[in-house]
């Protein structure tokens, strides 16, 4: 009855046919039974707690679906707290029996969401390969050679492998990234403070971000704007400034020249160079642009200070615990204590310069579409020279969060090794929302299906339809169309087209007199039968929508426009008395058709 | 000619009646020739390098006033370059010889402004007292037993004395704001970042703030104007987001309980609290609040891990020459060296723990007024006891720019000791211009005239008149009028009422049919003799009135008023088909009194 991957409609769509709750614990706890990955959780919910949990749910809203995340199992990173289960962020003599939910987990619980588990990690998420723990190392679902990515291991195969529709992790230089790319994930990697930090055990607190692991864009979203929220007990915690962006006509920057890095894996090249081509299909513009700015902030994140935050974190338990620390990770954290504090603020001065630098390559592109990881390496690989090869999959990552970046990875199909490769979209603070739209139909145009299950579809109803960017929509009639004089002043602030279309039929239009650009004045006049006249819907953000209708000069004004399908939409009127005596151009049924009938060479 | 303080609009006067700038400068060489404080340079401009100056600024701009800064003479803070004169930080072995003016600089330079010379300071702007520097303590130019207050020490009395119209000093801890209370002057404190600290010392980069010392709030605002703007060069330089304040009601926030500390200075204490008496008569709602999370950010300013951005700035100098720092200043200094990177961090953590703090107390109040020291003291006291003294005089400026806000400090009057004392208007980030109406009125209100010259007026001519706050005016006819039943959607977004006034005598009002709450409709009819109608005039956020106009209901829009002083405002229209068969009440005058008429009761 349930599809391999437990994707939010897919799931949905079985609660909505008579699955319950029940019904499913039980198919999770067959599922973790039958894992062939025994590193996955380093404590699973027991199948007692997990029908409890079912149960209680189904009394607390019987009705299917009634919550927004009815029933719905979830994952969560064992360095984030959920009550009942113990937090060992892969440290067992670190364990502590959390008194309360994480923020973010309680929130995805009282959503109806259920917990099955903690999973897995790179010890106090210090890492990226999966590899440093003492409960083994996950393996990526389509290769049990190969690592799985991490420090968020365990989330992203247990979301990969069937076992969870969604998983937490965290990540602070690319942990809720690279194990996506590795397991043909999709990993929404928040704008930092948008989702609280309260119970988590801190990797680099200043930049750390709570992930979702999930199988398609639209499912995590959905689980994001579940999650998040301000938190005033999270002093990183911030209130969301949503940004736009363009709708079409997207600017996508790629990596290139000596910037083109992939360690010589050509699959995950021409994987990175497919999905460029499929960005262009879409419509985006793609653009180069110079990474050697972001590569600098990127390696200042292991290489600088910031591990000092790691030592931070953990320095009182360092103190007594130095034996129960992974080699790796503690040879890591222990490099921080002759960092001094001039060398952090160093660190700070070189960060806040080569943010000045990226921000000229922001002016040539709106989002970024990079390599998730470079490459890949097997577990022996990897665990043979645990820090260099650590280092070359946080090529393309570990920037994002130093320089307050939010990113969503996708998958982007299958190199000839039978392995995925990834590709992540990044944009600027806040455009969590705005980015979803192009990395949903990135995803969908690689046809790499979904976790373990490659070859299978993914469902339309997860499909992210619009791009909700809070703009308001503005009927422009005369000299603001597309290709008149005042065009700019939609353009200028940010404004883009939604449609060319008409008015209702009740509307008439005059050549205004000595206006200049020439300008015309529509009227509505209940009775009149006419055909509607030819207008543009485009769409301005509030604040430049406000200066535009400010500087609208009389007898024009801004009210409500009827258009042909009966919607009202802001949109440009005339006043009565400065149409007395004016040309009726009506018949010519728009300003456009007017204008080239003044000037037959006109292009517009 | 000219008189003993030389603000802008008095030279300018002088320059309109004839004074040159070769005049000007003779009076300033004369001035400083007589001055009594022989420590307020540390290299005065040459006579001839500035009859030089003043040559090449006629021949540059013949004209009177035809600059910005015509021929206003000011001094520099000797850790600002100034080319051709040497920067010192008042420590002669680290002096060097700046290839170019600090961009600030060169922006007044270029708006006519000359420099008169590099003044005095503690050394590397270490010190809010004056008194750690080789070259000597300037003294407060009302009592030479006195600390002038520093850094920014020779600056201040520089201006105080009428040797420069104004003065650069810079501010991490209080710097630009001690000296200006002690000296009876105002300290413009700009956001960080406003200012381009391209050319400067640093003290500490991350927080470091270039000032004005000015006569009056409205010089410093228009001095500010002149030397701020985005700097890519400097890596903290920031873009301005202007923010607003009510115009009315505006509430401040003073000091309450334990946390009025004047340290036994009863004067201090009362010239404070008639401040918050002229505040409360100016028209501000007066709210107490809790000072203690903003006194605990600015104690971590040198007792936290800050201190050593101190360090950071001078660590290659000091290690060949820290036989020539000042020993308060190496002491200081050197307490940086076994600060560690996990302290830097712990101390981040802590600032963002205080900043969530102090957003509670934001909530209360719109802006803070503090005394901008508590107290004063003798040269020979502060020399006795420099770090604790010192300390004291921090204790309500040294959090303001660590929780980036902007700040002007004024004059606040005179105690029984003959000495000035001042009080500090704090608000948020980029609030700079919003602050500047309250803090020029209570300035003048303390009647304490200006710098030296405490027994003058204020011209009038620099009285900030009006708050510029980018807010979009528009006029209301009916439902949305005060205490009318859509009264909310102005206020709600921080809305606020301009006037009451009328509409150009051509206009006509009618009552839409099917309205609710009920609604007008206001037309014009070019040629129809009224007597205008009664509107009032808001003005709103630009988002705010986006949304507002977005939101208007057809036959409802927004075109141009035109009010009875010919001015034509945003405001709201009506389409003429819907007033068709609609009663007609342009008699009434406006539609609160149609609304009187219907409800004899209502007190609308």
């Amino acid at each position: 009855m349930l599809p391999t991957i437990l994707d939010l409609s897919s799931l949905r769509a079985a609660y909505q046919s008579g699955l319950t709750p029940l019904d499913l614990v039980e198919t999770v706890i067959a599922r973790r039974a039958a894992s062939k990955d025994p590193a996955i959780f380093i404590t699973a919910t027991s199948a007692e707690d997990l029908r409890a949990a079912a149960r209680d749910l189904m009394a607390r809203a019987p009705e299917p679906n009634s919550l927004p995340l009815w029933g719905i199992p979830f994952a969560v990173k064992d360095n984030i707290d959920a009550a009942g289960l113990p937090t060992t962020a892969a440290c067992p003599a670190y364990a502590y029996d959390p008194a309360a939910d994480a923020t973010a987990v309680g929130r995805l619980k009282a959503a109806g969401a259920i917990v099955i588990g903690k999973t897995n990690l790179d010890q106090f998420a210090t890492g990226l390969n999966g590899t440093r723990s003492p409960h083994g190392a996950p393996r990526s679902v389509f290769d049990p050679e190969y690592i799985s990515g991490g420090s968020s291991s365990g989330s992203a195969v247990a979301v990969a492998s069937g076992l969870a529709t969604f998983a937490l992790g965290t990540d602070t230089a690319g942990s809720g990234r690279v194990p996506a790319a590795f397991n043909n994930l999709v990993g929404i990697k928040p704008t930092p403070g948008l989702l609280s930090n309260t119970g988590t055990v801190p990797a680099c607190r200043s930049v750390d971000c709570i992930t979702i692991f999930a199988a398609t864009v639209g499912d995590g979203i959905a689980i994001r704007k579940v999650a998040e929220g301000f938190d005033a007990a999270d002093p990183f915690s911030r209130e969301a400034k949503w940004t736009s962006l363009p709708t079409s006509g997207l600017r996508v920057g790629v990596l290139c020249g000596a910037e083109r890095e992939f360690f010589g894996d050509a699959d995950v090249e021409r994987l990175y160079d497919q999905a460029i081509e499929r960005a262009r299909t879409l419509g985006a513009t793609v653009v180069p642009f110079d990474y050697a700015p972001f590569r600098e902030a990127a390696a200042l994140l292991y290489e600088g200070p910031w591990v000092a935050e790691r030592l931070a974190a953990v320095e009182d338990f360092l103190a007594t615990n130095a034996g129960d620390f992974d080699p790796t990770v503690l040879k890591i954290i222990e490099g921080a204590k002759d960092k001094t504090a001039v060398d952090a603020f160093n660190g700070r001065y070189r960060l806040e310069e080569l943010r000045r630098k990226t921000q000229a390559e922001w002016k040539k592109a709106d989002v970024l579409v990079l390599p998730t990881a470079p490459t890949t390496y097997t577990v022996v690989e990897m665990m043979a020279d645990p820090v260099t090869l650590n280092g070359r999959l946080g090529r393309y990552t570990n920037f994002v969060n130093l320089l307050d970046c939010a990113a969503i990875a996708v998958p982007a199909g299958f190199g000839s090794n039978g392995l995925p490769g990834g590709v992540t979209l990044v944009g600027p603070a806040f455009t969590d929302d705005a980015l979803a739209s192009l990395a949903d139909s990135l995803h969908r145009s690689a046809v790499s299906g979904m976790g373990i299950d490659c070859t299978g579809g993914i469902p339309d109803e997860s499909r992210v339809a619009t791009h909700d960017d809070g703009f308001v929509p503005i009927v422009v009639v005369g000299a603001h169309l597309t290709g008149m004089p005042l065009n700019h002043e939609l353009t200028g602030p940010g404004g883009y087209r939604l449609k060319t279309c008409r008015t209702a039929g009740d509307y008439r239009l005059f050549v205004l007199p000595d206006t200049l650009p020439p300008k015309p004045g529509l009227l509505r006049e209940p009775g009149f039968a006419g055909n509607g006249l030819e207008v543009e819907v485009w769409a301005l953000p509030p604040a430049a929508f406000g200066n535009f209708v400010q500087k609208i000069p009389g007898p024009l004004g801004i009210g409500k426009v009827v258009l042909e399908d009966g919607s009202r939409i802001s949109g440009f009127l005339c006043e009565a008395h400065a149409v007395a005596g004016a040309e009726e151009v009506t018949a010519l049924g728009g300003w456009r058709e007017y204008v080239r009938t003044k000037n037959p060479h006109s292009t517009v």
